[in-house]
């Protein structure tokens, strides 16, 4: 290797919810001046976060899609997924590590913000040390979803819990029951389970359910009154903390 | 009135944290649309948001200081705090229904994201139904302080907990021993109670304090080693869910 070469520089780039004008300025630019354009994609797509920033990609811009081994609708707590997806963030950060190496710039894609239940956060804890690595962060897939239905979520003295909705129906219940304001994340095939948590904490019915929030598709519905198919991998729900609440009432 | 004319749109526009390059690419076409640019401030400031946009307002836009009527340091749930807030909420909508009734379009700034904790939510919910009010997605304060430290925060199952910091030490230390993740807003004065929250449940070591993240002059270390000195407006603790815990270990 020449030890003249200065390493590349490692950028983790949130590219916001999915409409491609919630993009901070930082990521047009990071993502304008890298040399490698890293992604996740599952086999035989390129991915969402690719093609939100689509317009971005300077002509020339070298393309590494990191392409998922195992489905993400797998349990995260089956063995069978563990291990198959550390080798995949091991190997994902090996191959970005050889052109940091060369001196490229690697700008990793991260729908959403980087580091909030973000893939990228695997590749920045395997890679900080050796190289420089920042990361821009993003709107969250949560406030496109609020801000798309004009839903206030939380104010003043207000908590609000982020559930992933693949706890338990018990866990579940037990934490939507003692916060103000809620959002489930990884809705999915977990959407039955959601309603009935909520319903047994009598928060069903102000609930929202939104789906392909900021995307060019992208729908709203009372939870409640939805169908029982199951929900698309870019949804989520959200609940309403003071709305409810007349203003200015004590807690 | 001129019944010809057609009311103006209202838009809540989140800044971003501070970073002025963290603002959206709708955030900057918003401003640079609007006719008339709002903003809350205190008495003698121009206030963060109108700094961070700074760049982007064309000449001639219309500026509207909203300048709150009391400090912001004043404790929400005093009655003597209650009332002029509301009333300035009511005035601050008026004068901004008077605008749009004239046909022009306001831009509401809002730092880091309109909903989520933010004043602007006050004025939506008095004019969202007698005119087009949009809301434009930010960064969050939160999202800006994790990534300028680099600390993934939450991750697959884990829940993440958003307490304001005015909550009581019990209040706090009750929630924060049973979540993964948390970030504490509204540090201030709040301070030392936060920190004793966070230790009375063995959580302070991995804690980090941020001010003024991703601005100028942001800052960020170990909660439990900063000095005892009040904590300015901008400051937030963050406490990572999972780091601490080995990679693929079940909880
Ligand atoms: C692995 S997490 C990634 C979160 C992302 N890093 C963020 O900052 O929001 C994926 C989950 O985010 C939610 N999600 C992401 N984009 C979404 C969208 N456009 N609309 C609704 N939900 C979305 C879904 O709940 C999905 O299961
Ligand atoms: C009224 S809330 C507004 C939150 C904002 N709407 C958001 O989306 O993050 C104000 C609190 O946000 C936090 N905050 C806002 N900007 C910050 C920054 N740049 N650095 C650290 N904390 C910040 C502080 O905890 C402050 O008390």
């Amino acid at each position: 290797m020449n030890a003249a070469i200065i390493k590349g520089k490692l950028t983790g780039v949130g590219t916001g919810p999915g409409d491609p004008e919630l993009m901070t300025l930082k990521a047009v630019r990071a993502i304008n001046e890298a040399d490698v354009v890293a992604f996740f994609c599952k086999k035989g797509s390129t991915g969402n976060g690719r093609a939100i920033v689509e317009a971005h990609i300077r002509p020339g811009t070298i393309e590494l899609p990191l392409v998922y081994p195992v489905t993400i609708e797998t349990h995260k707590d089956e063995a069978d997924y563990k291990n198959p997806i550390n080798d995949f963030f091991d190997r994902s950060a090996e191959e970005i590590a050889a052109y940091l190496d060369a001196g490229k710039n690697v700008a990793v894609l991260s729908e959403g913000d980087p580091l909030f239940y973000g893939s990228y956060m695997h590749l920045h804890l395997r890679l900080k040390d050796r190289y420089q690595a920042d990361v821009i962060a993003g709107v969250t897939a949560m406030s496109g979803c609020w801000s798309m239905t004009g839903l206030p979520l939380v104010q003043g003295d207000d908590i609000l819990s982020v559930l992933p909705g693949t706890l338990s129906e018990e866990k579940l219940a037990e934490r939507l029951a003692v916060t103000d304001g809620a959002v489930i994340m990884k809705v999915g095939r977990n959407l039955p389970k959601i309603r009935r948590a909520l319903a047994s904490v009598g928060k069903l019915s102000g609930a929202l359910y939104v789906e392909r929030g900021t995307m060019a598709n992208g729908a709203a519905e009372r939870l409640e009154t939805r169908d029982e198919s199951p929900a698309p991998y870019f949804s989520i729900v959200l609940v309403p903390g003071w709305t409810t609440r007349p203003q200015g009432e004590k807690k």
